[in-house]
């Protein structure tokens, strides 16, 4: 079955959403916070973080699951910490204040450490981290998700007990920085609902049915009885698990709060923030990861492969493509948020030129 | 072929080596600080960093790679970082002294980060964030090795790029801490050697020929033409190739130096630590942490796993029966270090009561 897309530039997506969102009750400015976070996130060819999920945010803001405009509040515990309540203010709201709150306790302290309260479903991980590296900054982030998302099995274990958990980085370099982003499962749930959707079987080594046997076949997983999603590594899972304990751990435990609490919601994230101007100059580091940067690439590939790329890489080059060519949606998306237009009164025809 | 091993109580162990190390030169706390490190690894199971390293570390003395004695130069660049100019003193020895320092910043500024320089083989990188944790502070270690140690493939090349560089952490909780210590290779090069060394076949997914094609062979490894080692992750192997290529970046370029020059020496360790205590209560988190442990530990058993453990928690229980039952050698390394003991005139037998 082949989906008809349409194509709009990433100018009209972001006027569409952030017109929608407004329209919806969210404050002009973080309309338009949340618009760009889905456009970036489509621009970097992450399409299930971007444009299509316009439909899913204003039925977040209808079920009250969202509060837009709520009050963000940051509180510095420390000269160098800081625990931001984000309200179920939508997530690139909340996160993009702890963020910056991060480099600006950075900027003044070498090192930062931020976690977030009741954030919602904050996207793609790596555009905060990103945010740091064009500010010259090195930041790591962890992103866990309370218990109605743990898919992911705990390391011997056939029950979840971990959601897919992303870690994401970013480092500046002479170029583009590096900007890694990723679940600590072998895959993303998301992924597994496109090979449901499409009626396809799995790879094997991604899931295992209720009994803990491996699958390929997506019913296994989704169940009843649900089976689970294995944590990254294989038969070196036990680190991927290692990895996904410790995003929930900075996500919950370090917020002295749990992922199993029925009243926690949405995404715990944690940003650590390092300044690398406190051990070399800022010039000298870029150039030092431009080298290594330069060096991993200068392997010859393997089977298969047409070049090393270091993290990033391919989603800066899908950006500039999308940013000449614009950004594709599905037709059933593109007619969600026809529908959920005409609701709010928004004239979409104004705010487009299809290409 | 089975080889015989000898067993001696830990106590013993940290004598003999500690007694050699200072017949070489070592100044007394040094040689004490090293052999306790050797000693823990093995009573954690880790053999691989344990007492059989005493002759090599005999022999790195011997071969000046090693500087006994070295004064360590910590250099405080901010209110949270340092870094730790090892001198080519025993890692141990360089290792201790940066995570101590970043015990002490994260104290009185909530968060660290310490990296070093001329820092020799430190062992088992959980030691030090084990430390950290017992602390009540939650501390990442990471650890590159320069171009000499580059067995491991960047995600599409087929020429070793990184060290198996490993990552580790540590979280204070209500029992033992949780401490995670692993590469971010599939698995670590000493491993392959194992399989080697008894002329066994690898698991598939471990290394690939020269050519990029994946192989069993430990030959196909060795070279010549050399292999490579696979970055953690198989199908996902982008995901440790991004944490490894981070591990390097905190090891070299954040010093201003490069994992590529000759000049480079030893491991380059970044600690990262974070006290809890700026976000909540020291005593609620330790709860939450043993809370999530609990949670982890309730999912019903994968077939073929008894239980779900989570990291360090089999290095606690192999701690525990070795301090009770001593610490297994085999043959020819008890020879070496004999042959060690005649060379510097240390008396074995007043040192040791085999168990």
């Amino acid at each position: 079955m082949r989906t008809t897309l349409r194509i709009f530039p990433a100018a009209d997506f972001e006027s569409v959403a952030a017109a929608l969102f407004q329209a919806a009750g969210t404050p002009g400015p973080e309309a338009r916070r949340v618009a760009q976070s889905l456009v970036r996130s489509s621009l970097a060819g992450h399409d299930s973080h971007g444009v299509l999920r316009i439909p899913e945010y204003l039925r977040f803001i209808n079920e009250g699951t969202v509060s837009p405009g709520a009050a963000i509040e940051v509180r510095r515990t420390s000269d160098t910490t800081a625990v931001v309540d984000c309200g179920q203010n939508f997530g690139a709201v909340g996160a993009s204040r702890a963020i910056e709150t991060g480099i600006e306790i950075a900027r003044a302290h070498r090192t930062a450490c931020v976690t977030t309260l009741r954030c919602s479903h904050v996207g793609r991980l790596g555009e905060y981290v990103e945010t740091a590296a064009r500010s010259d900054l090195i930041a790591i982030a962890t992103c866990n998700s309370p218990i109605g998302g743990h898919f992911v099995l705990p390391w011997g274990g056939r029950e979840g007990r971990l959601a897919t958990n992303p870690l994401a980085y970013a480092i500046p370099s002479a170029g583009d920085p590096i900007v890694a982003d990723f679940s600590t499962s072998v895959a993303p749930e998301g992924k597994v609902r496109v090979h449901h959707n499409q009626d396809k079987p799995l790879p094997l080594g991604w899931i295992v049915d209720a009994d803990g046997h491996p699958s390929t076949d997506t019913n296994k997983f989704y169940g009843p009885p649900r089976g689970g999603i294995l944590p990254l590594g294989g038969s070196a899972g036990h680190k991927g698990f290692a990895l996904g304990l410790l995003v929930d751990i900075l996500g919950c435990a370090l917020n002295g709060i749990s992922s199993t609490d029925p009243d926690t919601l949405g995404n715990g994230v944690c940003f650590l923030v390092v300044d690398p101007a406190a051990f070399c100059p800022v010039d000298t580091f870029r150039q030092e990861v431009a080298r290594t940067i330069a060096y991993m690439k200068s392997s010859a590939p393997a089977p298969g492969f047409d070049e090393v790329l270091v993290p990033g890489e391919i989603e800066f080059r899908t950006m500039r493509r999308r940013e000449e060519e614009g950004i594709p949606i599905d037709e059933p998306t593109w007619q969600a948020i026809e529908e959920h237009a005409d609701r709010l009164g928004v004239s979409l025809e104004e705010l487009t030129r299809e290409e």
